[in-house]
Formats: structure tokens, sequence, C-alpha cells
């Protein structure tokens, strides 16, 4: 019985999303080796092995070590290499296949100043998104990379590593294909000199592409449980969505068609979209059920969140329907942050999963 | 030495803050019972114990269990009561003085039928704030409510709890002064019929105040720390915040005048303020220095953040001083957010602190 926020996964959808992932890699001839930043768990995890997944891809070395010890032996921590954390990254590469991103020729220095065992290592290009990364056009500073990365037998050259982040600003199939086209010609013209591995893998490039061109490894993340963002982006459908939270109403405001829940910014993050009028919102309401959710509640979304006070706006002709102690279920607008947020799971049928947050003293 | 993103808390400044605020509540007669939500620190609250604190209060009734567990004996939890938490309610109530906070009666009937032991209730007020709480003019219902309340020998009348949460659009100490001036003179025609305990709470308010009128309680949190809103509202200068993220550059991107740092959403929440240019930023930065920090450093701020990203822009004429392997230091937006996030942190002197995220498995 939910008594406090709580978050929900529908194990069904979950395992559906992984599943088509798996056999559309396995289509395109792509190695999958999935983000696991998104869920951070050894039991969702566990998942993805039972599909066959040995590859993965975090966002942080502290995240590498917490799955190396859960028997990943394969492990990219996509995030430009941080040599100042010397002692862990010498831990991983005795035990494990680490591989690391590079933007730079200093972060090779440091590496072979103090690695005893070899690592792995993509470099990374920028594909417009602006973030990091060598700009595909900069071909001089790439290759100068490579030849230091293959000329020394610390490092064991992976591939290129790109990530369209700015398909998230899409808002259709459309527009997705249309951004990532060119990256994907761009690709091409790397591919044509260097013959290499090419790891790609934003969420919604990867769930509206059919084919991937030379791109021969994928590793998305925010899939297994997709969220608002990603159907408004054109990613996924509603029903894809395997991730909701459930909150307790404690109050009711009718002249202002309010709900009050227990459920904040500490609970979902305060990630956020726009609506058509430019007013910001911080879930969806679906309708309750036992076993999972339903359809969307047109007009209800959570309109705005404080440390742990959420503002639900709620249909007017609705607002006889419901109470304080009653419970509302929101789809989240970002599942990687409110997981994040939460660190606890509990599936459809009760059952409680694990989140690295609350699993490790550091 | 720093490796990842670290929380770092000033401890004399921190201590500063708290005795500032312990003796201007004495100075006006007034109770003080600081919220802990800021913190959800055993070892910072008892900072306060040392002030001599005895009572506070917290966001949820697990907050208030928490804090339960390590003596504090007289806890607020200032959140609408959720009736659904029962079990939890009873225990608080058959050990400590727990107080909530009701905005109607049916809360006070849930608790009416569940309730073994004596509960102190608050009737929470709207300020004109609009989240939650009865409106000062809705008399009848306040009436109502507390004849509900002292015709219960379950219910030990406390007082009216009241939350400006809305100083925190304010700019200036002035604006500050304006917006509570007329709070404080409802609260008088309150008290002028009812005679009792007034709570009042918001780090502004509570900053620039000198006198508090009839108000007899004060709960504000953010204070021990403060943080660059509170700054840009008014209610603290800069050197008064004490709480700052060190974190790793990995990159610098020299044509933008960009690093790229390890320290994301996940660290410090997805919080922000507008410039003067109505452009978000996520933090500003600080000079790092081995025992806290020093200035401000102008021009240089956290322009945006991914879940482990975070884009620094950094003055042109500085970018040679600074290189990955380097530290940067980071004012948070919101300090509450920010902790809550890291659920860690380190003093200046190198002693790590806990926090309730990272302490209890629940």
């Amino acid at each position: 019985m939910i008594v406090e926020p709580t978050l929900i996964i529908d194990e069904v959808k979950a395992k559906s999303n992984i599943k088509k992932m798996v056999m559309k890699a396995q289509k395109n001839g792509c190695e999958f080796r999935p983000h696991f930043k998104t869920h951070q768990s050894y039991a969702i995890g566990d998942w993805f092995r039972n599909e066959g997944v040995q590859g993965i891809t975090v966002s942080s070395l502290k995240m590498a070590e917490y799955f190396s010890k859960k028997g990943w032996e394969s492990i990219t921590v996509a995030f430009p290499v941080n040599t100042l954390d010397k002692e862990r990254i010498k831990r991983l590469t005795e035990n494990i296949d680490l591989r690391v991103l590079v933007n730079n020729g200093t972060a090779l220095n440091e590496l072979d100043r103090f690695l005893n065992h070899p690592i792995g290592i993509y470099i990374e290009l920028d594909p417009g998104y602006g973030r990091t990364g060598i700009p595909f056009n900069d071909i001089e500073k790439i290759r100068t990379i490579k030849v230091s990365v293959d000329s020394n037998p610390k490092f064991r050259f992976e591939g290129f590593y790109t990530h369209t982040g700015h398909s998230y600003k899409c808002r259709s199939k459309e527009e997705i294909l249309d951004l990532i086209t060119p990256v994907l010609e761009k690709l091409e013209k790397i591919n044509s000199e260097f013959n290499s591995g090419i790891c790609f893998g934003d969420t919604p490039s990867c769930s509206v592409l059919e084919s991937f061109g030379v791109i021969n490894q994928v590793s998305p993340g925010n899939f297994v449980f997709y969220d608002w963002t990603q159907y408004t982006i054109g990613s996924c459908s509603i029903n894809e969505i395997a991730i909701a939270m459930q909150c307790p109403v404690v109050a009711k405001f009718e002249t202002r068609n309010e709900l009050l829940i227990h459920g904040g910014a500490v609970h979902f993050s305060k990630d956020f979209l726009f609506n058509d009028e430019k007013v910001p919102y911080y879930g969806v309401l679906a309708e309750t059920k036992d076993d999972g959710w339903g359809n969307q509640i047109h007009g209800a979304v959570l309109k705005s969140v404080s440390q742990e006070h959420g503002i639900v706006s709620y249909p007017n002709e609705l607002m006889d329907t419901i109470n304080p102690g009653d419970i509302v279920t929101i789809l989240p607008i970002h599942s990687c942050l409110t997981a994040d947020s939460m660190a606890k799971y509990q599936t459809v049928n009760g059952q409680i999963l694990d989140h690295m947050n609350k699993h490790i003293f550091d």
C-alpha cells in the first residue's frame, strides 16, 4: 500500500523495451552496450544480462566500479576521462575491460603516467551538440590523437564515440531523422578514413532509426523506462513508458482546481517541459490502477514542485472524484533524474528493486 | 584530495549562521524550531543542539522518524499531514512530541480514528503564497477547524503555521519587508482573536526582519548554509554562504570559453536562476582554495547541466589559468536540493558528515 511517494516500474513494459532494442541492434549488426545511468540497478541490469548483453556503458568511474562488482566485465565510462581519479581507474583496469573517452592528448599523457594495465580508448567526437568531443571537421586533431592511442601498448583503440544529445530538441520522428542524417554522413567519412568502431547512442535516435549506417555499437540508456520527454520528442508511444510515480494526495483546493501531493523536487527532480503556452510542467497524470496505470488524464499535470510539496493542476470536472488520502500516478518528465532522486523501485507486483544511490557507502 | 564532485561545508560560517539566528530568535522572545530539511544530518543537527535548540521542523514523517532516533523529542512535520502513513504517525506519537499541520477537517477525522496518543496540531494558513493553507480571510473555516482541535483530547493545539514562500521572488531587503509587513498585520488579527502560537519561517524573512511582531516561533532552514538564491534575494552576504561544490575539470574548449566539469544534475540538482538576459545559470564560480573558497570569479557560471556533465562558461582572459585536472569551486543555486542530491558533506578540514539519504535503508 502506497503511503509515500513511490516509484513504480512496469516490469513487462521495461523488459519489452529492452528486448526491442536488443533485437534492433542485432538486426543491424551492432554491438549493444546499453547505458546503465538511467536505472543504476543490479536487478534491472540482470534483465539486460538475460537478453545476452555483456558490455555496458555508465556515466562515472564510481558507477563502473559498482557494476564491475556484479560480474559486468566490459564497461565504457561515457564521460571525458577524469584522470584525477587514478586509484579507481587503476583498480578497474586490473579487473575488467574498462573503456574511457578522450577529448585531448593531455588525458592520454596522464593515463600513460600511471596505468599498469591496458585501457580501452574511444576518441570522442562532437556531432554538433556542442557539449564535449572533438568537432568532426578538426581532422588534424583527430588524427593526432589517434596516432597517440595507436602508438602506446597501454591503449587499445575501441573507436569513436559520439552523442547526439541535441536530438532532445526534436519534436517528431521526422525532425530526429533530419538531425541525424547529416551526422551519419559525417560518420561515414570518419569510417572511410579510419575503418574503426563507431559508438552512438541517444535514445531518440536509437528509437526511431531503422538502420544505423556505419555505426557498429549503440549505447542508449533512457529507453528502458522512456518518459514524458521521450514521448514528446517522438521516441516512443505513451504505452511504452515503463515508469511512474505514485503519490499521496494530502490536500485539495477546489477554488484553484489544485491538489497538494507529497511528491516534490527531491522525488521527481526539477526537470520540466514547456506546454504550448510556455508554462512549465513537471509531470503528467495517468489513471491510478492496482496493477500499473491507465490512460493519461488530460488536463492534469504537476504544475510546480518545492522540496517535498507538489502542486497538481486537476480538471475542474474531475475535482469531485479525488480526495486527500487518494493516490495519484504521475509519468515523470525525465526518468533518469527521477530514478536517481528516488534511488529505489517497486514493481507493479510489489517487488522492491535496488539502486546504486542507496546501495553503497563511499 | 578532490577526485570527484564533493560538497564542502565551511563549518565556521555555518555555525556562525546558526548562532546569529539563535540569538535573533532569543532577542525577539521566539522559540526557535529550525527546519532540518536543508541539511538532513545528525552531525549538523548537533551544531544546533549545542546552541540549545530542542524543538525542530522537518518536511516529512520519514525525516521526523530519522531525527527522533537521535534524541530529538519535539518535531514539527511542516507538511499537510499525510494520514495514509498511519503506522509511522502512531510510532512517533508514542515516542515524542510530534506536531503536524492540518488544512482541513478530514485530516483531523482520520487522525482521530487511529491515534492512541496525543498529537500536536498547527492549523496552516496561506499568507498569499498560494501553495497550501487556509486563506487568512476564510475565518469561518479557521474557527471551525480550531473548534475541532480544541474539543478533542487527542489533539493539542500548538498554534498557526504559515510559510511566506513567495519571499523567494524578492530581490532586496526592502522588497522582502514590503511583502512581509501585510502578512504580519494579518497575523496580528489572527492573534487578537485566538491568542495562540504563531509559527513562521522562510529564510529570507527571518534573515532580514529585526522584529517579529506577534510571531512567537520561527522555523527557517536554508540559512544554515544559505546559497546563491538567498544572496540574490537579499537574505545574506556572499561571505555567509557556507557551502560549495568542488568539481574536477575534465576538458577545456577554448574557442567557446567553456570548461567541461564532472558535476551535473545529479550533484547540483536542476535548479537555476535567470541572469539579466533571461539566460539560466546553475551555479556561480568562486576561487578555489585549500581551506575553503575565495571571492566570486566574475563572469564564470555553470551554464548547463546534463546528468553528470557540467558546462562552465569561463572568462576568456582566465582560460589560460585553468586546465583539465584542476578543481573548480561552485556556489550552489539552491543548497537544500544540492545537499539532498549529494547526500554527503566534507568540511573544509576534511571531516565527513552524514546525510539522511545515504544513512538509512527504508
